[in-house]
């Protein structure tokens, strides 16, 4: 593996128990690599928690992540489980500040994978804005874990203007989808497969705090609702809102963007991209008068530009989301039933 | 296993992968049984994050349990993962308030099991007095995990009066441990050895913050600094604050107290209880002028019966431990350098 940034100089290549003692190992370990990559003033303290001051409304969200393959085209576990609690923050309307980091390893990880996953950790701290400010190593013998699990937990501030609550989804409002389906999933999949498709599709884990922060300072209260469809996908989440809106969703498929490559892989995976997980997408309903707007917005960020109105909030079929197919019938799109795709995120 | 409280009416007796996947097992295992056992107004929400209000100093701890076995002699993963995160919020001299709940299930655990542990969950919480107010379910396939491995991050309001820093420790303090050592490292080794002990030993697993609480509102500044010997044990800890502090540490091993009982299993086992796991017990670093009036209070505590001074800061030796021994000699306590018992908490 190369390395985008030299791996310090340790006197151990690979991770044992000994890393999750709490003790010499231990320091050793995070001294040589994880705080000077990290640091900042609230982590350097090295306590075993951080303190800060914080005033006003703030969001927490947790997640701990588990994708397997490591390493995928597009990001690793590392980058993943920055943007996937930067985003969850950023649907629930805050601005992502504060993140703990924990680290499930297992016995016999390479120094050299740990330490990308470090710099991507890194990397997407950068990008979105965050800083690590504490955070916990344990480590289990050789098949009791799989090679990294990790757990990022974060504090953000809210949005002055943010009010997201399912409560305030109204009949007509519509349904905007931020960009083409499924990429995160089939990058997944094929990995596991061992699949080659012609074009490399990658995974979609990007942070979206930006762009709905923005969206949040234009249209305040007209955003009503927003949440990203990962595990479960689209299908998923729109019933989600539906059940919790107490509202029915017509989504015209049509209107539903999923790359060629992405449909052609999905088919010969037999997979559908309403059920496959993505990571740098989401939906938001919003008040009809600022839809296009929205969409118009969406459009100008780097990666919105497939961006769509995808459906509408209506009082028939209350709690079932009904698709208009591209051959003109309507179906009820469920809820993903069982598991499509295990450890995706 | 007796279960304290029946299990919920469930179409399935273990854990799959489908209980990870955010579908509709996800949340037939959620509604089911988490979310009603754990209940309060913003997990009752159901989002990805928690919102609520905060304002002034707080402090932010992340821990994630893998301890095995996951049921021991005085508690279970459960509580051990509230109990834990909840003192490392009080060793900063923060009161805990508001706790994330990540689970990572290995398919097949056994839902009396699962079950088991949210019952400790809930009646630690109970007792600490906190809240899960947002959480997250992961599965990973049969022999990618052990049974259940949980990650808990807490948030906690900073008491008033704290300043916990080793910069405040000065020569002269007095070190207090809050109680005997080494009985959890103790009944989690012995159950993994299959050991039998004339009497039974227990973990020491319980909340703390009730009582650092009280200290602080007494003793305000005068608590110079707090920590809990977890990994790595006491020896480890006093050796962090010595480091911390470029202070050195004097110790006298007769007032450290370990039960007969404990000295007799450490024995057995080969171990030094200096450097063996504790769950339920903290070390205080206080100005001399309180020493005495902190370990009163102790003693009125229902755990602290048996705590004691057990040694001084001193100029001398600065970074180092030095222990007198029962039989007079001076040794250098070093920190635990490798793993004596993994997966301990």
């Amino acid at each position: 593996m190369k390395l985008s940034c030299p791996l310090p100089k340790l006197d151990f290549d690979t991770i044992n128990l000994g890393h999750g003692s709490g003790g010499t190992l231990t320091s050793q370990l995070l001294d040589a690599g994880v705080f000077k990559l990290l640091e900042n003033d609230l982590l350097n303290k090295k306590h075993d928690g951080a303190i800060f001051n914080l005033s006003g409304k703030v969001a927490l969200s947790t997640d701990t992540y588990v994708v397997s393959p490591i390493f995928f085209e597009g990001g690793n576990i590392g980058d993943l489980s920055i943007n996937g609690t930067v985003n969850d923050l950023a649907m629930c309307g805050a601005s992502a500040k504060y993140l703990t980091l924990g680290f499930v390893l297992e016995e016999g990880l390479k120094m050299t994978e740990f330490w990308e996953v470090l710099l991507s950790i890194k990397a997407a701290c950068d990008v979105a804005g965050v800083n690590i400010v504490t955070g916990d190593t344990k480590v289990v013998e050789r098949g009791k874990g799989d090679k990294i699990f990790i757990n990022t937990t974060g504090i953000g501030i809210m949005h002055p203007k943010a009010n997201i609550d399912a409560e305030n989804i109204k009949t007509g409002d519509k349904v905007i989808l931020s960009g083409p389906l499924a990429r995160h999933g089939i990058t997944i999949m094929s990995h596991r497969q061992g699949l080659q498709f012609e074009s490399t599709i990658s995974s979609d884990t990007r942070p979206l705090n930006k762009i709905v922060l923005s969206l949040l300072d234009e249209f305040g209260e007209k955003i009503h609702f927003l949440r990203d469809p990962t595990r479960g996908g689209l299908a998923t989440v729109l019933n989600e809102i539906a059940t919790d809106a107490r509202f029915g969703i017509d989504i015209i498929q049509k209107n539903v963007s999923v790359e060629e490559e992405v449909i052609g892989a999905c088919e010969m995976l037999g997979l559908d991209p309403l059920y496959v997980a993505n990571e740098g997408l989401f939906v938001t309903v919003v008040d009809p008068t600022v839809a296009d707007a929205v969409l118009s917005r969406l459009k100008e960020w780097e990666y919105g530009k497939m961006a769509s109105i995808v459906g509408e909030i209506t009082t028939d079929h209350p709690r079932q989301v009904i698709m208009k197919s591209l051959i003109g019938g309507r179906r009820v799109v469920n809820m993903l039933p069982g598991e499509q795709l295990p450890r995706i995120c």
